[in-house]
């Protein structure tokens, strides 16, 4: 593969990761969409059919990692550094634009979200919890849930173990995937495999955190908002934003040393 | 493939699109439904796995298009447009077929939904906005529904940036995926992921305007429902109707032209 | 295949069907039961794998059948009536067995739920209709659901029509899924690929009548629910019996027509 | 396949699959987690995904039983025990280890569930009983059942006899369909039917006992919840402890006994 066709592999793939995967969020947390309120079910789908999508328009070019955390383990793994930057700085400029991308898809409901005081679910709201529901009425909370993720309950220590974990699982699966299938990359079997596991983690590590296990996909985002022209959007978040990039970075590298101890 | 059979491929798989589509929609919304208020989540797997359906019942025949923007996008790619009107024709036929389906097999539902007056969902109901609560109520909107998409918010320029954003992901991943196949057309996995991609883009990009991405779907069953003799029915809203064929038009043509810059 | 192997497969096969299909009624309408109020989509996903289940405990020995449908459409293309016989009755046989075995597995929730006046839906039941919740009252109404369909709508044309139409989805996908697959039957593919068709069917079109689609799926539960020592289970709805017979076995000769016209 | 490669890699997979299984559990029932009150079908789907996770994981080192039934019907099967020990030795050690994870990513969770005493389900709660709720109330419930499965209704026969069937049907479909794949183990398309067959047990199956229908993830887990410092935990249920250990047993022999006589 060509530096060109990586760097633009990975600006499309992760733009569209962006793209469906922040426009879940925002389907289903933002006043006057039509799928408001579908649940935490939909979401994690989302998530995980946003990263079967971005696979298949990226694997040609690039390969599809569409993620910093699985180019870093592919590096400790096969020791060739040479392209990390390449990959990494595609899918940072990918997760803005898509993150520009959801703002455009959702503009009137962005505006209508942030604007109205009345957004406290409408009849059969299934909020999940009371203080998710204080969040909505004041608007900020769930528009920055779609950008970047943040804890339920803020706690460096368990925050960083639990987006380790999630990431260790994501990573491991796909190094172990690749196995499988000879070391050829993701075919169209397996872009579907690694989109269910994703639905996976979301289901049964994402209560705690909301599953970032991937830096581009938290950082990326969180500066559009900050840079964004959202009326009353509130503060990005700042202070939680190192731990989606350090946990996954962190669980990447703990899944490789487990894959070459353990398979290779 | 011969002239026929595309264009009877594509009236069956068509048709089954659109009843199936249209079904899920029917099952969800109307009065006396099982599935009334299964959701948002129900609705685009309903919509999803009738691509599946539909394509295995139109590939062996005509390579299942279904959709002028992916019949656009094609011929744009390939530069050969001698049987795009036979592809469209057979599209416009089958969603005009599969509409009448619809209302065949919801007979009963639509003539209770539409001459009951206290259709306000029972108890559990997850109307997911105050709005469609109201327009449950006149009955109208959630029949118009069945046939044909509508905005959350009326904004000609974000609805119409939605459609085609959804498009260029529905046409670029078609195109790639296709690259992926050696270019053979669908298979039985590629069918299964076309379909995952459509639930993707329904879960992601269906808030604001309920993701048409297809001109045949939309504007055919739009067409049935102006002609059936449906009870208080009310009007067909003819002003958006240009914008859920426009929309992914334009979307079919920047997917081509990307997938001819990037990727061919 | 000898007569044997094809009699076992389909016994064991639509055990396992009706097993798990009549199963997730169970699970999701009964009392005391974790599954309680889990929704439509639950039934329908429930049904759909119960097919991918019951696909793969059967298909090496009968080629999974598991409906005389799609067994009288195999024979009308192939113009092959011989096994037919022994194919119904592995059919009608495995079918009561699988209801049996759900009464077995419920027994607790079927006892509960018959004897307790106050099944009202705890609280967040997600009943989808006032009708329903009235029926749940008494308690007799989901215990049949468990074992066969019935209509929301009591129409004869209707829900023949609906049933028909349903049928005829489903057979023309195995058909032409069949053609895909070279004629070699269902393989491991080929199962996930139906059993999502017959999701398809129970989200888009099992709204009106609750999607029999399948005479044995139907008739051999209603004849066990009639059989079996359930208190206060009131009638098995025999004026209704013949239509989830008749409907589906008309589909299916629509089907197989339509596909020796278009496909052969 | 070396007796340690087999060890490592059952404890790898099974404890993948209890830190997944369980954490979906976590996620949907704790106080604080953004899952809360997902429902049944986010529990079912998330064990279900668990199972394809874990496998990828484990099955390049172990062929991935990760169920003592399984490697049980396994060796009746085949007639060799020679490895019975190493793998089930992996797979309490591994359900061990997950259920520990488990606590660590929802160790505020855990916390704030159990020392809170208004846990009663926020606004659009969907707790599937009362009997849910009065156990939520009190917050050892949900605990519990985040580590280990026990039943709606107190039956000791109807309590086996569901686990027993839950698990031969699990059996049965993981031994046909290794049949299908020439007896090479599990590939790609195996991990994914049998992830969506234990979807398949959970949502028609599950309702009574919760589907154990694996000695190693019931009975591992328990000990961990018995040895885990959490505050107001209440007792482990060491009373039914035995049933999800024996019936799933019972459960294999049958389910091996079934396919030596019809599909060997």
């Amino acid at each position: 593969m060509s530096s060109s066709d990586i760097f633009i592999g990975e600006t499309i793939g992760t733009a569209i990761l962006i793209l469906l995967g922040g426009g879940v969020c925002a389907a289903v947390t933002l006043k006057a969409s039509k799928a408001r309120n579908a649940g935490w079910l939909a979401i994690t789908f989302g998530w995980g059919f946003a990263v079967l999508t971005a696979v298949y328009a990226s694997a040609p070019l690039s390969g599809a990692h569409l993620n910093p955390a699985v180019t870093v383990a592919l590096a400790i793994k096969d020791g060739e550094w040479s392209n990390v930057p390449t990959y990494i700085g595609g899918q940072f400029l990918g997760a803005a634009i898509g993150a520009f991308l959801v703002w455009v898809a959702y503009y009137g409901q962005f505006h209508a979200h942030l604007t109205d005081k009345e957004i406290v679910g409408g009849p059969g709201a299934q909020a999940t919890d009371v203080k998710a529901v204080e969040a909505q009425e004041t608007g900020a909370g769930p528009v920055l849930g779609v950008f970047s993720t943040g804890p339920e309950i803020r706690n460096v220590v368990q925050n960083l173990l639990t987006e380790i974990i999630g990431t260790v699982v994501l990573v491991l699966a796909i190094l172990t995937q690749g196995l499988n299938d000879n070391g050829n990359g993701l075919g169209t079997l397996g872009a579907l495999v690694v989109a269910l596991v994703v639905v996976s983690i979301g289901l049964s590590l994402g209560g705690p955190t909301g599953y970032a296990i991937n830096p581009a996909r938290d950082l990326g985002p969180r500066i559009v908002h900050a840079l964004l022209p959202l009326p009353n959007k509130g503060g990005s978040d700042w202070g939680y934003a190192w731990i989606p990039v350090v946990g996954p970075l962190v669980g990447a590298a703990i899944a490789a040393g487990i894959y070459n101890v353990a398979f290779a």
